[in-house]
């Protein structure tokens, strides 16, 4: 089950180039195109004459031309040349999504276009404001979007699938979470004061003793995770509000359904420190991604144990409050969405 | 949808040695094997005692000995022996298929024996006449046997799939055809009037300047599809019926579906120029080769956005007329059979 | 179709150690692991509060922790701990099953615990015995079991599938068997006296001229079959029950149904010669699991002609009573157990 009436990530901006790109997001085949004009396309992937992907064709100046038989497409859809004869047949178009560029992402609206509207695309200024430097990177998972979900608004596993990279002090595996709902998503979060660093945030700030930290989750469906993390030398202000004396790094998370059990999983740590130390890029970077592959192993496998993507039947315990709040809002959507 | 009545190609006769060979014919599993008389069977490919394939066995004299308890049948599915006893089980015998050899191919029924009429098989005398050499070859596509045959009833598609190999003039992809219905069969050609030729045949014919260049292709239901490609020096009479200043290949396409979704494709070159010329053999063989495989991409891509092997609901153009005559044949055909 | 209440071999002793290892047995995931005590557990391999494998999880004292979330099983299933919070929610457990250690192999019981009979576990001393030398091995084989069965019980395959192998004189593909009904299997066997030895044998024992050989091959339900092969000096006594001129192997097959359409397969060879000699166990084990791998050829061909695994339509000779016996005997037990 998805939710169709949402905006969600398709591709990095810096990805979409002169070359088309073909990927399925809720089941549905999409090309992707950037014409010579700057407008993305965003096209059923399978051309109305002999059904050819179109992401195997090429963009000709404003359009995207079948590789099959070179039939030209506009960013509409809509064909506009059918090569070896003057008319272009009625009927001849392609369906087309919405889309929207904002913050370095091409958004992607998989479900009744009259309802696309641009200005409920999330905001996340820190993946294009020149105050932070970013890593962007891909990950593709074979599971459930809403596991994934479940694992980013769940604070306590990092204890123990990341306890050989993210992990630092042993009390963060108890330390409890505040969960809130807001209006258009579900955050959590805590502060953990005079806690050792773990090692990738000691080495990223040179932290040598004891650090206040904070974790801040937070969700808007269907698919965005953001956390604003980061650590502060302890007793300098950082729950107070002073981070000067601290890093902070807002690690991103855009997940958009391939399958209902199949995800495409768009990650980045936006920081505000060392912005132009390309070490510190490589090393958040690495470190980002290998840790995100500690996740992906348990969600893969939870996946095949759990094929149909749901949490009927499972036990929950106290931590779970925030990705059963999370669960239940975006279950509530897509419940109204289909009796509507 | 298959047409179980017609002759499908099997294999190539210089294929069919001393080893026994297990192929899939229209989701039926076949065993080919040639025995020391110089007779080809064709034999279900499962042993009717404990289900082994049986083109996992050997040949011996006259029959084909299973490999897991050594029974053995004769080349119409006959069990002649059981190692160990002196009977032969009543009911011991496996199904076997009608054979044909013709023109250095071994053809199969898959349907009604009594309907097996070997005067029907397709006549493609160049793939046996020394005065053609040929230069034959296999292919396995994922792909809907009728998508093969669609693709080489169009030649328009050459000027995009095959631009950088086969494609020659941009006037190419322009350039009328002209279709025919045959009593058993569809044929679709065109001549180019001074045009420049095609860099595989620039250099099989050692052409410098323009010439006049043809393309007939036919096909015969259910699977064979030969193209009379060729080009002359632009007004030495080829349009005419003089190709004696130009060169000839017959390229035969012999399709049988494997699956739904799957197909053997069987090609060859036959040329009538540089018979004893091996470099020319290499150059041809590995040019047709490397050009099927750019339609390979094609169909199997096709392939996964239409499983059903239709072409429902998609837009036709002008250069369409050939294969829809022959799907609309063949879909007669495979209607009738069903129907009787 | 698997009969729930039997004893299956799930893992050779030595294989489990402080690691726990996932299995799928009878189409259900099971965790095996060993605690601290040496106690064996075997769990469903899905925890119960998020649903990841146990099997990605840590061996801690006497419990099982899962990898995701930190959460505590002991042997029998019940969750003793949750990380975070001081209560454990009720019904917080997971599935076990009963087990069995005996003969330096755990056996598991995937029907109904009530009626594990752990004095039902087949005695096959020759496995612990300190007289023996074993050299146990583990192959997957995609193949139903029960194909595996019929192939141990079935001593002419040899002469055909392990001609290479295994066959020594031409007379085995021709001598008869005897075939004996038990109150709990099926026995088969032979003699085959003043035959030339099979390669193994002759290489295992020296022997330098003819042979009295021995098989008999002994089938519990539902997956054990071992047997009792070997062969002495020619005139020595062995079929009168003196072995002392000959050499004696135990061939154990310990088959488990994975799916209905893959087993894990544990073999073993014991001998009562050359106990200590290093040289002589590989030769054993090497050639042992080479031939059981010219059986897996055929057994996975078997599986892709018959999906269901039974052998209904097929033709049957005389060499298949012991295993049309053995299929009778599981399949009416199959048949009271679902009737019950």
């Amino acid at each position: 089950m998805f939710l169709r009436n949402g905006w969600y990530s398709a591709i990095w901006s810096h990805e979409l180039t002169d070359k088309p790109v073909g990927k399925t997001f809720l089941n549905e085949k999409v090309v992707l195109f950037r014409n010579d004009r700057g407008e993305v396309g965003a096209l059923e992937d399978c051309c109305c004459h002999r059904a050819a992907p179109l992401s195997l064709g090429e963009v000709l100046g404003a359009n995207l031309a079948c590789g099959y038989h070179g039939l030209k497409f506009d960013v509409n859809g809509k064909c506009v040349e059918v090569p070896g004869q003057t008319d272009v047949p009625s009927g001849a178009k392609v369906r087309s999504y919405p889309v929207h560029e904002k913050n370095k992402v091409v958004w992607i609206w998989m479900g009744d276009p009259d309802k696309a509207d641009t200005s409920k695309v999330p905001d996340m200024p820190w993946l294009s404001d020149p105050k932070w430097a970013t890593t962007p990177g891909n990950l593709y998972v074979k599971s459930n979007y809403q596991f994934i979900i479940d694992n980013l608004l769940d604070l306590t596993h990092v204890s123990y699938v990341h306890r050989k990279t993210l992990a630092g002090d042993p009390r963060e595996a108890t330390t409890p979470t505040k969960t809130e709902r807001l209006n258009d998503g579900v955050r959590v979060g805590r502060w953990m004061i005079d806690f050792v660093p773990p090692p990738l945030f000691a080495k990223a700030g040179n932290f040598t003793g004891k650090v206040d930290r904070w974790q801040h989750a937070t969700w808007h469906p269907p698919g965005i995770v953001y956390l604003d993390v980061g650590c502060a030398k302890t007793g300098t202000g950082a729950p107070e509000g002073d981070r000067s004396q601290g890093i902070s790094i807002w690690s991103s998370h855009l997940i958009t359904p391939e399958t209902e059990h199949s995800s495409h999983y768009m990650f980045c740590f936006a920081r505000d420190f060392s912005l132009d130390d390309q070490q510190m890029s490589k090393l958040l970077f690495d470190g980002s991604k290998a840790t995100f592959m500690e996740d992906v192993e348990f969600l893969e496998a939870v996946q095949t144990n759990r094929t149909g993507g749901t949490l009927d039947g499972l036990v929950h315990v106290t931590a779970d409050a925030a990705q059963l709040q999370a669960r239940r809002m975006l279950n509530a959507m897509i419940g109204a969405e289909q009796q509507a």
